[in-house]
């Protein structure tokens, strides 16, 4: 694996030393990364990238800084992997920071300048930068019921006590390989809390599960993890996160994708997810009323941005989203515990799963 | 251990008793959190609470609210104890909060009422909010030369791949068993992404340690297992942090408290940790000056503020500071990838462990 990449960082190198030797001016085919390029693939259900590309040329005003700092970047990623280490996208950033000898002219100024350039080696070589040796922030945990080997060390979930796995930020087949599961489904929680509660409860060992928490909006990592699980391991995946327009956010992205990574969603998202709450629905009908939160401006505007977009037009989501809007009102997973402590664990969740109360 | 505190949460409840049946205005005795009661104690080199108490009268028309709120979290604490299970001081908030028959009186409107209840029960009753079994938020992860039991699962932190332990919300001996290692300090680092560099080039291995990372400020749960960590293993703590007043004043609470929570420095803080890094001597020392970041507004008026603590009085720590104010620039725990990937874990850190360049 980590093979072809080289092979394909070679290439690109060798490539822009031909059109060098041959009196080109130097450049590269880059994907569009901006919304224009972007739609949503009814077919694979997914965020996706369109086929628009940009030249970026070495000899013009506009493309000569980026152009070098593709060439450093991509340079730095061979080093990595040559090196056989991973490396964060901010120590990437400093290690190929330098001011150019004879000039004052710095390669980069900023992170957000080598960021971008990381995202269009991405997609211009079809690797993600995992496959690059290069970590994003890691966040989130996992329990339940599985084993898998981590860099060789074998790790049985289900005997983590109350701490669990801390999900890392690269969990490529090289690092982690599955071993051993008889989980039925995974839920993926919102909250660090709200998995601690699940995990005390034993929830995962009850209903045979795993349980994977997103810490907010999931890292790559727990994204690149749920996406294995599903389909490496055929387990279903249900998405349980906070009845707002953040929370229905998150659920999309695990599902459908994100905008900004558009170009990855194949290896990130997964499309056959589904939603076990918290819906607006389910406020009326557990009598959480009293534990909600009135919406504020910015909840509505969100509202009203997820009605619009194409992965959320089901009848059933846009039914949610007008009732949430309708209600003016929003609330957390932990609103459940207004009905006791175990509510969630005992009562709620094994609800909705055994009647498969899912939205799509 | 939950008995002694179920027993305080009685003979308080008690005491209000007691104080209606004798036709008193029933009262609590709660020590005051505010600034003027909290000062550095030079001999335990702690930030510490004063004695300064304050009444808190049940029909006193300012205190009433709070009266009835710090019942309510009490006798809560007190169900939750009995069920013999852990929850958020989220969840906590919702299973409490509810309007008072036949008023519109709300019993809490958000978790900002609840939280500051929960902290006077803790100086009250002289309890850690880990032991009303409340947690707060977690994050961190641990990895390393030792092995411990949580919830009565057996972990061994040097076979956890590259994820690692995820630290929990609550670490009590009741829950954290230690049970053998070889380390020889613990290393605190301020980033995850940090800790998984360290954590891949198996420092901890090399340098017979345990690495703990705060990502950011450390929880509540990250601190108490330092505090257990030095005090039960007689481990020293060194801290790793960016050189700029944030990663300071992270040092800072680790070693000495913080000002929020000084009622329970003694079961959190560390006197004894020292800094190992990053510091603008270094900046020099190392070459990095190339990978800084220009200090602004703000950053200088964090360090304004630190040259003023009673605990950053050391002369290395104002000449340290003084430094930082001069050059105008700060910079980060990446910073020394500039150097190299692994110059962080080949070079700087074991210096500076073998010369014992610590700050105080």
């Amino acid at each position: 694996m980590g093979k072809d990449i080289t092979k394909k960082l070679t290439d690109l190198g060798e490539q822009v030393i031909k059109q060098v030797e041959s009196s080109e001016n130097p450049y590269l085919d880059i994907p569009i990364r901006s919304m224009s390029n972007i739609h949503y693939d009814e077919k694979t259900g997914l965020v996706s990238l369109g086929d628009a590309k940009a030249k970026r040329y070495f000899a013009h005003i506009a493309h000569a800084r980026k152009f070098m700092q593709t060439m450093l970047v991509a340079s730095q990623c061979k080093k990595i992997l040559d090196q056989e280490v991973h490396t964060s996208i901010r120590d990437l950033y400093y290690s190929i920071k330098h001011t150019i000898p004879e000039t004052h002219e710095v390669t980069f100024e900023e992170q957000n300048e080598s960021d971008p350039i990381i995202e269009d080696l991405e997609v211009t070589m079809d690797v993600l930068r995992e496959q690059l040796n290069l970590n994003a922030n890691r966040k989130g945990f996992l329990v339940g019921d599985i084993s898998f080997t981590d860099s060789g060390d074998l790790i049985d979930a289900s005997r983590l006590g109350s701490g669990g796995f801390s999900i890392p930020s690269n969990v490529e087949p090289e690092i982690i390989k599955f071993r051993k599961t008889n989980a039925k489904y995974v839920l993926v929680v919102e909250k660090n809390a709200v998995g601690e509660r699940l995990n005390e409860d034993k929830f995962w060992q009850k209903n045979n599960c795993i349980i994977v928490t997103a810490q907010g909006q999931p890292s790559r990592g727990i994204r690149r993890l749920i996406n294995r699980l599903h389909f490496e391991l055929k387990l279903p995946i249900h998405v349980f996160t906070d009845a707002d327009a953040y929370g229905y956010y998150i659920y999309s992205v695990i599902k459908q994708g994100s905008i900004n990574l558009a170009y990855e969603s194949s290896a990130l998202a997964v499309p056959d997810a589904d939603f076990i709450g918290l819906t607006v629905s389910d406020i009326e009908k557990y009598g959480l009323r009293e534990y909600t939160i009135k919406s504020n401006e910015l909840d509505n505007k969100r509202a009203q941005e997820l009605l619009e977009y194409p992965w959320f037009k089901a009848p059933e989501w846009q039914e949610e989203i007008k009732l949430m809007l309708k209600k003016g009102y929003k609330a957390e997973q932990e609103a459940l515990s207004g009905k006791g402590i175990k509510f969630v664990s005992e009562k709620y969740l094994p609800d909705k799963i055994r009647k498969k109360e899912f939205l799509p």
